[in-house]
């Protein structure tokens, strides 16, 4: 195969074959591990290819034949030991998205198994791994061992994704991510589906986030983007299906790593509440619906009594537990978790009702606090972050307390306090609460018929 | 500046300004140069946003800066010390064309100073240097002085083009041959016209090819690079013109290196005669008459008693002779200049008029007998080539000799004569001659009045 010829035909608006884009991938990863004089694919062609993917766009079944591609580049998770159901959940990313660590012990406590392979946060939006370290001496790189025995005793694990999987998609996300390639629903559709095809499990939850803070903007592009990702699972032989929710303002009221983790561990203390437990409970009902071909309402009732019993939270302090972390910490968090030494609060200008929380400056704030990262491998600190007390539609008087700031400094606490009071908008006029589930993507009816099966990848 | 963001700016149809193209250009030549694990451009950025620019297309504006920029990135050659004019001259790549090595002579026999700084061929097109190197001691990679001390003398000097000139435009044009990112106008022209500009001359004449054999296969597409490299020139203070000329059957008779040689030696020896003579002369009438402010019909008239009186081959004999060539080979090219082992002549298979001699093909089969190359660098046989004896518009008898093979082999030889006999179509129908020159672009006209000025860059 000749890679100039292969470029030329994407930039040209033609299509690539499977054998073609393995062609692509591998002589890329060689490129990427040889530092070859002369590759077969080098940094230049992977990008003028990406770039030329992007403007005239992947065909679906090119995103198909990539995941397929990437999925071969490495080793995968063989979870067939488990008893099952072996479910997988992901989320496009967001801003006070800690809906793993509610769902992970939440299906574990409904008997079903949950290996959640996981990455570190970029920009403006928050990462699993990174929120989870924060607890004291808690490890997220694990052996596949280990991760196997945990999952085989607690019922769910939450582990660093390990170079070995999926290295192609590794290597091309980092350079999408330096060539302004990012935006490509079939490229993130081959990104995300690679490593849940890798991490072995039989139903795959997707959670789409669309707007403001989402990398999909607007929810037709989130929809076509879920639709694509449920397609790719259910043509892997998996079950699988979306939600497509909204990130136009944070789904937590906190955005930083221990303040996360708190909120985590006082929402599985108490009864379900609010937008992010509400999600939670939705993500994970949909996948043991999918999984055990049952009614959503029946599991749903299940996951409720598991959360109300204090057994989800058991499940959580099981496995922080296992993975080497202080399980005091689902008892005693203000203690246990480490804390910023300056805390400011922001304060409501004046009455009215809260019209906009913007997800990604609130994100963005969090960030420049030090909670997030601007390039991989940039130092983060666990303790800082903005608490957000509102939401859209929400009430408001004068001086009500509608943030909190958690910062290293006084002069950080100052910036992020100023730049919450201009982001959070107060408005004279009613606002309707918003719903945090916009659209259904190969979900399990309410009405008991399960309907995401490899015939129907695309029933609502 | 953030090369990410403005990469996505040009991904999104944005414009980007001289100092942000230099800010990219510069920092990829640093990246080249120090092979930087965290360059501030890196190959793969560099290539996405030449993707990203081909697909969404660069502007006017951006393609003068962008030649400016490529200028500033190394040294310019500084003609001054000559009497003048001094002309340049540039072909955009051509098959059977070696014009520069008549119009070089012609224009030394008629007083001006061309210094001519030349590539090497790629793919089916064939390169000046590759050409003059055919002849034996003859030296092309000069030093400034020797370029200076050579035209001073003879009036012509035909030499490799500096590492140190357009270090910019020769990094990136490496990257666009690997990427599929050569085909964009914008790219072209600063290409071209950067080497131009800093090749120091005052008067720069342009043959930009149309057709089957060239990069650009429209007479449209070509007429749009003619003018918009003649506005980079006109902006940049130099008197400048083009010629749109037809590129869908070879130029010359001889395709290969010492073939080529020989075709100018026996076309100076003679009146001249055919369409590379033609072309050339026009070249060189246009580059003078601009130059000098001069009627074309008066400064034709003096090229061509330069060319029937003997000066000019006289001049090619001397030029040759003070870069290290032998100078018999203007008296005796056959003796002087290495030859093939095989001959074989291709006859015509019946009765006709020649409908297509093309180009591209005879380019690349003479490359493939060895007289081009696939990849920068290669090795190529001077001896090797075609010489196609008739053009589109001849009468042909079954059984005359349309061309010779050239070959280092019987089987190349066959291999050759087979593709040959395919390519050349004869038909039953008079085929009308076609004209060599297309276009005309910021040319002076033969009224006498000269009309390529800052003021009026496109004028016909």
């Amino acid at each position: 195969m000749n890679t100039v010829e292969l470029i030329a035909r994407k930039r040209d608006g033609g299509e690539l074959d499977e054998a073609e884009l393995e062609w692509l991938v591998g002589g890329y990863l060689a490129a990427v591990a040889r530092a070859d004089d002369r590759p077969v694919v080098s940094e230049g062609q992977m990008a003028a290819l990406l770039m030329a993917g992007v403007l005239r766009g992947f065909t679906d079944a090119e995103a198909r034949a990539l995941t397929r591609v990437l999925v071969r580049s490495g080793d995968t998770l063989d979870l067939s030991v488990l008893p099952g159901p072996t479910i997988d959940k992901h989320s496009t990313g967001g801003v006070g998205d800690a809906t793993t660590l509610l769902v992970a012990p939440l299906l574990a406590s409904a008997g079903a198994q949950l290996v959640k392979l996981s990455g570190r946060g970029l920009g403006h939006t928050g990462g699993t791994l990174d929120k989870l370290e924060s607890v004291p001496g808690l490890r997220t790189e694990l052996s596949g061992e280990e991760i196997l025995r945990i999952v085989g005793d607690v019922g769910c694990v939450v582990a660093a994704q390990s170079d070995r999987l999926v290295p192609g998609d590794r290597a091309i996300y980092a350079l999408r991510d330096l060539t302004a390639t990012v935006a490509s629903a079939a490229l993130i559709a081959s990104s995300v589906m690679s490593k849940k095809l890798a991490g072995g499990a039989d139903t795959i939850v997707l959670d789409v986030k669309a707007g403001d803070g989402a990398f999909m903007p607007t929810v037709e592009a989130a929809d076509a983007l879920a639709r694509l990702c449920v397609s790719i699972g259910v043509d892997a032989g998996r079950r699988c299906s979306a939600l497509v929710t909204d990130m136009d303002q944070p789904l937590g009221r906190a955005a930083g790593n221990a303040l996360e983790i708190r909120e985590v561990v006082e929402a599985l203390s108490a009864p379900p509440a609010g937008r992010l437990a509400g999600l939670a409970l939705d993500l994970a009902a949909q996948a043991l619906a999918l999984a055990r071909d049952r009614d959503v309402e029946v599991v749903r009732a299940d996951l409720h009594q598991g959360w109300t019993s204090g057994d989800a939270l058991d499940r959580l302090r099981r496995m922080i537990l296992a993975q080497g972390g202080d399980p005091a910490v689902c008892d005693r968090p203000a203690d246990v978790l480490p804390s910023a030494p300056v805390v400011r609060s922001v304060e409501a200008p004046g009455d009215g009702t809260i019209s906009v929380v913007p997800a990604r400056a609130v994100g963005e704030i969090a960030a420049a606090l030090g909670a997030g990262r601007q390039r991989k491998g940039d130092p983060i600190d666990p303790t800082v972050g903005v608490v957000v007390h509102v939401e859209v539609g929400d009430l408001v008087r004068a001086g009500q307390p509608i943030a909190t700031v958690h910062a290293r400094s006084e002069g950080d606490a100052d910036a992020a306090a100023k730049r919450l009071a201009a982001a959070v908008q107060i408005g004279t006029e009613p606002v309707p609460p918003r719903s945090t589930v916009l659209r259904r993507v190969g979900t399990v009816r309410d009405t008991g018929a399960s309907c995401a099966r490899a015939e129907d990848p695309s029933a609502a």
